[in-house]
């Protein structure tokens, strides 16, 4: 279980969360028993602003080692790296980072290049996994090929994302059984990471562990862009492992998110809705949502659906 | 498919809705091409005061008769009895009434009072369905006598009714097997109603429906009683079904969901979400919600906790 709150959340808000709400963040999913806290990227300075982007943009060795002071940490701590937006040489090896496992994330035609990223995060001493992006819009032969070629990698895990939220439970069912059969042989495991549109998130992430994935994403109360992800509050409450403990992640949603909530958007919504069940990108309803017309869905869907047939 | 946003809807605000919402609504579903529209209750005026509910808890004839004036009605009126709530002889012949289709709500241990009504019901002419509640509460045998005894009587359907919004995937499988066995050879169908405790009322519907289920019930925007119900929007979208038309339930969301949702409040929060997980009745979510404490999430958690061990 991985919990990537302060990373797919900080896409909401340009990762700009103040250091206490980060701490506690850390402190309730430590106590909570997950696997993994994903504190958010490692991006390139030369590629985005320090200006613009919040700490958990770049996740310096500093900031996250201040984050953590004085805490015994169990849960293991992740960072993410896109593609073409890492600086690996800026990035210190694993022996010297709080930091143990580097997901890489790419869409199913950079494979190859998140390979290469993967083999010098590994280099460096990092657990690593690849997450495969807009899972929804990849061509079966694209990613049949790029799972044969994960397979030889070093990595723990490859992730389905579903970045549109568009995915029913039987597509999951045979992403699942599809990356199990390359992955399962080489001893890798299949990662599960759903987004919430048409309110599946969580779902589709019970789909995805009855067929074998065993690398699983959720957020705090849900947060993440647009609609969000599968919320570790449910998936904890599901998991019924006794090394988990649901009362810290209640605590710190009554404390931290409900206050966030009244500051920043996310969750199911219509426009939301109507870019998952069209299977399209996310980015259209998020303009909507930032605008005067947030509430005017009848026109919302006759654009999509008009920009549905351009494409 | 049923859409039951006035009667389930109306249960968080004694069925209060002014007449031009019940039109709109009635109106929008009509032309989405739902099957039923339920538009309410018909209770007993002796159960309840006239002064505190409103006139969908009722569901006059004449009321009825001037929601649905002008409009060229496709879509089957439906309204819904509780046992031991209903005066039958105080409502009409189907002959005499614009509603077609009674629905009977139970529990497991007053199903042979509900075949008393779908008697009654049927002999006046309607359409009958049983509504069997608290699912997630009922005993393997005495479910299994009443299926036995509801696939000799004239009901369409039996409805799994999945009250406390506790139920997985492999559950609803196993219960939409279940009636199956016993309504299928009768030529009766199996009904599916989930709230949304867990975000799972859409995924459990689609999960019913890939079993075999075939009376489906959604509402507006997912309203309904505490976290509430599957939405129509998002089954409508599933279904694909060219008779179907997403754009008049876009548009009334967007007219009179939204402002009525800055009134009344449905859908997932932590209180219900923890009533799902612990299998519980929502009325103590619902309280809190109702009070200053309405985000005291870990006081509440381990007050339920502690209800569970007294249960």
């Amino acid at each position: 279980m991985l919990d990537c709150t302060l990373r797919d959340g900080g896409l909401i808000n340009e990762h700009k969360f103040d250091d206490k709400f980060v701490r506690e963040v850390i402190k309730a999913l430590n106590a909570s028993g997950v696997d993994y806290i994903e504190v958010g990227y490692r991006a390139s300075k030369t590629a985005f602003s320090t200006d613009k982007f919040g700490k958990c943009k770049f996740c310096d060795e500093d900031f996250l080692r201040k984050s953590i002071e004085g805490l015994e940490l169990k849960s293991k701590l992740s960072t993410m790296c896109d593609v073409g937006r890492t600086d690996v040489d800026a990035i210190p090896d694993a022996k010297d980072s709080v930091v143990k496992l580097v997901r890489v994330a790419c869409y199913t035609k950079d494979i190859d290049k998140a390979i290469d990223l993967v083999n010098k995060f590994h280099a460096k001493g990092y657990e690593t996994t690849v997450n495969i992006m807009a899972i929804s819009h990849a061509l079966q032969p694209d990613l049949e090929e790029g799972l044969a070629q994960l397979a030889e990698t070093p990595i723990l895990a490859a992730y389905i994302v579903d970045s549109f939220g568009a995915l029913f439970s039987e597509q999951v069912h045979f992403l699942v059984k599809l990356y199990a059969k390359y992955l399962k042989p080489k001893g890798k495991e299949v990662g599960a990471h759903f987004h919430n549109n048409q309110q599946l998130g969580f779902a589709n992430t019970i789909e995805a562990i009855r067929k074998g994935a065993n690398f699983l994403d959720s957020t705090l109360y849900g947060i993440g862009r647009a609609a969000g992800n599968c919320p570790t509050e449910l998936l904890l409450s599901f998991l019924k492992n006794p090394k988990f403990n649901l009362e810290p992640v209640l605590d710190v949603i009554e404390k931290e998110f409900i206050p966030l909530r009244d500051k920043i958007e996310w969750g199911y919504n219509i426009p939301y809705m109507i870019a998952g069940v069209l299977n399209q990108h996310p980015k259209a309803a998020m303009a909507l949502r930032a605008g005067k017309d947030k509430d005017k869905y009848v026109q919302f869907y006759r654009d999509s659906l008009a920009q549905e047939e351009l494409s």
